[in-house]
């Protein structure tokens, strides 16, 4: 049965679409790791927003709280004058998240999604330091607007600006080249070299996983240096920890095990816990230099994201979600593993740490179908990498080791069905 | 009493914080015109969220349907998967807004701020044409991230970059030099003319009334020529209604009395009615030109938002908001013109169509006086344009006329006030 | 009988070369105003290289100066190390030009082209304010290098650097709209609105007749107004005085009637007298702000230039020439007034000043028709003009006044003819 | 006694002057390998122009055809029109240079400086692709145009564009890093993965020997690989040839030896032979897309240039001048390496091939000392480098053995006296 719905998007929403063509279903209610379609059908939930969710769907704590503001009549849209709602989320933020970290970044609100908070990084690095160039990584994804985008590596992606990208200067992610092959020592050299033709940047932007770029995993050793590297040539480092951030990897920011205090750092996706736009930008104090209005945006002030991000909060006064994360990306990386070994035809890499994780096949189209095959079996999980070569697992945080095994289970199937496809195709092509 | 929450915010938020300057009052909640502050006094709201609470705080309407779905655990977050509740935004959008008016634009959801969707729509004129250029014109305000800022003349936000601004050229907008000076023959003059340094552009981007830039308002014959000269050189018309759009001046669509088709028009602020995030780019179909993904954004399917913005269209299934837009318009350009008379001295200009206007006040800082003095007296009031010379008045449209008039009384009040020291400092300097 | 030598080129050189192609012939031997072709046809020369050689070709007194300079094995390049022919040509270009005039701007060799020195005073500029923007204007010719063809208005001359041209605003520039329209105005305006998108530019640069833009003359009064401009808003302005400088409309420097003083003046072209290659930018010495080596170039001390252009120096120590130029720029005036009272139908319009005139036809192909037929018969000149649509006078400015009215003969026959051509073309075509 | 002449360069001339600091004498004459001053007093010149003056000062075959031309009143100035003289050098560059090397180039004359060359080089790789970026190699020298600028390693020179330079990627040259570091394979990498944000660009830019940049050689392998690679990925590869090519390393063309055909060839300083400003940019027939006049230049047609130029050619019908090279290049190997080898404390390293020798000497300051002591002692040397690190030899390629020994031997002692005040330098610090 067609599905009236999918026939009004096809109609009337615009050719960019893109999720909507790889799960063609209609979704109508959520709860915790679970979506449900229009006719009754459910879904583990593999894929979390894209890492917006790593709470989980509709989170109960938050759903009160955020009834009870809205039936209340709480301010909803309030620009950056002052709100009980924004005053509660500065308070708590520092008292649970910054204060505990030794962390004195004040709080910039850039607006509410992440390519706000990447662009305004971008602007008070260039600001502090009078400084242009930006140095981003291979494989660093930052956001679609026009500056994001510059530090973007995806050529696909680069394309739509229809403009040269300027003032962004790529330099090789950790692992990207393989052994032997020392990326910071590369960016040191042409530091120091005064003909190397790299200018003074104005920054250094980097994920610590690339969430976006295949799953890649830097080494703590590899953050801690690029930080030792920035502070000895003075560039603020900016950490877009958009993705990787709010618990994804364990603990609440990604950096922490790599024992650095990055200089600005950008928080949004699971910022708000409950799939609200929502983004931060933590400062330096005295790289916050903006003066007043000097950035700004409409919706800088989204009260009822402050009110379930507050909530959300509850989750860090203690190490049991951290643990459980632990627990459940062992469970995965295990699975995962499992997978690989029985498949080496699939040229496949276990990747990622915490509950990012992906399963990189480096043979052409079979992530997709591993992919398409989970959400034929009820498993929402999409690909991530330059060619779409990562099957990627960004469950909620939250999710039931059961449903975990569940959903892992029907992903072993569909990697066998995909490498079964992809023997059969290879042979007949022959 | 000092405020705690001041505190709070003042220890820990950005500097770039500014309407809290503005207005030191803590707000608690808010309904229709008005918003209260923690010690319970309320205040008529004339800025409703720079334009982003046409349908006033928190609609009964709105707010009902928001408490059902989020009750029912609908969907929040959804990036481009279909949802029940972007279904049936875009059918009822179809339905009420695009068909009546004769467009049958494709609706591609950029992100949810305006920002967003001004960033989408020069990326896809630059994609459709192939060339880079945009013509801007002076005083226009379009966004705060790098691509958007190239076509925003606010200097003191151009400056916030950090980098030089580019692929944007500045054309006057109606009447921005006067008397005898017609921009638009002096656009064609530079597109015609081989030697003018003016490559063929990628496309105009406009606003109808420039918000930020001072409310000025352009006359629906330049509008209209505008669009001819657009049509005349295959030039892409982007419409940037995010301001004015949403019913602000009256209709719909701002550009609809100048009987005028943009090519790309950028929906946000009051689309989604309630104060949530939403934006919207719509597109000529022809011009939908992004392959999937090719632009895309974490918070694109914001559910809550698109619940509110279906319920908001229930204003727009008759033209009674219309008409009370077009009455409570004349009341205060009736006002502002009696204000404007008993105060020569302050060189004053009034401007604006629809519930979108200003006081221009020509002498420096008596427009930040006016907006002071008026806060002071219960009146929520901003200023704009590039010297912060016009007292901006933007209340909802839903606002009724006693409050209005209420308003007027005291902003008129204020004016005098302003008068008084203006001329009390001007006589003691000298 | 086919030249070998054309023969040659076309198969040998570049698709690129342009007046090969509308002077079949190939040159061998010229002296004064007199080129010979390899037939040993004689042609009268309007064109002077393009206005390199303002004393004609080969004058006697340098050729014996160089020959001399040669002969006795002077150096002959010499970077920016001292020799004798530069510190001569230094001490006596202060002595005979800068002095007199009251300039006691400093001297620097940018390398010997014309744009060399252009993109060495953007450079300039832009060090000296810390700004980026350049203000230019339409129909500006500044050379063809990415700094200079970024403030050059030709669209065909732009398209070629396969990169969008930036940081240059282009203004109108004198009578560019016609009457009523008053681009300086407009310019101002644009500096003083906080709004206007016109970031405060590091400088402006301006030539006083447009020589490839159409012999658009602009009127000292414009050049006085532009000069305030400037000086009261910080601007450095620089005068590309490559192709109306050396005396081409009367004076050395062609502002002096302006009576105005330019911070950076560009020399290049006549500059050598000999038509060698060199080139000066003169600095006012606070803005002299390079470091040792900040610029170079290997063929910044091309020393035969040096010697003759010492040597040209002599047309400079009275006004004789002036006058003549004056004198001969009459009789110009008085022949093209004549041909455009003849032909009304082609849309006339007499330019410039001096020795710098041209005959506009706006009639599509005339101009060229014209340069073609003159060619025919025996006198060389070319159109300029964003289509092409100025026929071109730059003779040399000794050329004898009846050489002068032979060739303008020549012209005024090669008019009626194309134009009786135009109008048997025309005629068919209806 | 003071020289009167350095008395007015000082007063006269830009700040920016440079090689009259290093060399504080005077040059009046200079023959072959010998530079004369004002008093009377002979140089050898080890700098030959920075490359330009290859078959030294003022060669008696082309100074008599210079003569001779000059005397008979031949063209002088002819921008891009026929002249025998053009005609004549085409044709025997053709004969003698391209065709025994298998190339069908075209040759586009640019004007007459390696700038304008570079630029029109990176203009023409742009419109033939339709990209933009240019990867150019870390210490690589091009010039000092905003184009060139772009694709210049030099901190130095880049900074003083006063502009973020754009539109190039810097990739290491070969052992710019040392042992185990495959710049080449990096590039690849880079260019294979679709996330790497290295855009596919319009073209490389590569000097065989890097003179400005320290006298670096890339390795015929490194050479070979890098052109296998540009065809590979269908990349434009430009050679910029203008300062070791003409024979300075052995061969006409520097790359002969590496096996390889570049697509788009740069041509400068020693091309004229007798050191006036001369280029060419010799283009593969199906890139040479450029329109009629596309690209043009007041000097492009320097008629006494193309007179040497075509002399100049009598030194490469044979190979006694390539042989020469080699044997001398041999002798000048020996010596720097006997000057290494006695200071080892200098840190220093034997660079180049053919007549384009350096010895890096990397303690800060002492290849300064050297270039310094030797000029006192009669001999013009420079340094290069981005830290002027290297003590630089280009003695012009006709240098009698003796002489060049003669040279040698004072540069040697002009070693052993900086290694001795270094010495005493550091034991005082100490």
């Amino acid at each position: 049965m067609p599905s009236e719905t999918l026939d009004v998007i096809d109609r009337h929403e615009s050719a960019v679409r893109s999720y909507v063509r790889a799960f063609p279903e209609v979704f109508t209610t959520a709860k915790g790791h679970v979506m449900r379609g229009e006719s009754g059908r459910e879904y583990i939930d593999f894929f979390a927003g894209a890492g917006a969710l790593n709470y989980g769907h509709n989170d109960d704590g938050m759903k009160r709280a955020l009834l009870d503001y809205i039936a209340s009549d709480g301010v909803t849209h309030s620009l950056d004058m002052a709100t009980t709602a924004k005053g509660r989320f500065l308070e708590r933020f520092h008292e649970v998240i910054l204060a505990p970290r030794g962390l004195d970044h004040r709080v910039l609100f850039p607006g509410p999604t992440g390519t706000n908070a990447v662009e305004t990084a971008l602007k008070l690095a260039r600001k502090v330091t009078g400084r242009e160039k930006i140095v981003s990584f291979t494989n660093g994804f930052h956001g679609m607007t026009l500056g994001s985008l510059s530090v973007t590596g995806n050529g696909f992606k680069r394309g739509g600006a229809g403009l040269p990208l300027d003032n962004a200067v790529f330099m090789p992610f950790d692992d990207f080249m393989g052994d032997g092959f020392d990326g910071l020592s590369y960016l040191e050299h042409m530091l120091s070299n005064g003909g190397s033709g790299l200018d003074l940047p104005a920054g250094v932007i980097v994920e610590t996983v690339q969430g976006e770029g295949g799953i890649n995993a830097a080494s703590f050793d590899w953050l801690k240096r690029l930080s030792d590297l920035c502070a000895r040539w003075d560039l603020p480092l900016i950490l877009d920890d958009i993705q990787a951030g709010c618990g994804r990897t364990g603990t609440f920011f990604s950096f922490e095990p790599a024992g650095i205090k990055p200089d600005i750092i950008c928080l949004s996706k699971s910022l708000s816990g409950y799939g609200l736009p929502m983004s931060v930008v933590l400062v330096r104090p005295d790289m916050d230099v903006f003066g007043p209005g000097e950035h700004n945006g409409t919706f800088r002030g989204n009260a009822p994201a402050f009110i379930t991000a507050t909530e959300a909060l509850r989750f860090w006064t203690d190490d049991t979600l951290s643990r459980a994360v632990e627990k459940k990306g062992a469970i995965i990386e295990a699975a995962l593993t499992e997978m690989a070994e029985r498949h080496p035809e699939l040229k496949p890499q276990v990747r990622g740490r915490g509950l990012m994780r992906g399963l990189a096949l480096h043979v052409k189209g079979v992530a997709e179908a591993v992919c398409a095959e989970a959400f034929r079996n009820g498993v929402i999980m999409e690909t991530s990498g330059p060619d779409s070569e990562v099957a990627k697992l960004l469950p909620s945080l939250t999710i039931p080791e059961e449903a975990l095994r569940q959903g892992l289970e029907v992903m072993a199937q569909a990697v066998d069905t995909a490498a079964a496809q992809q023997a059969k195709g290879a042979s007949q092509a022959a």
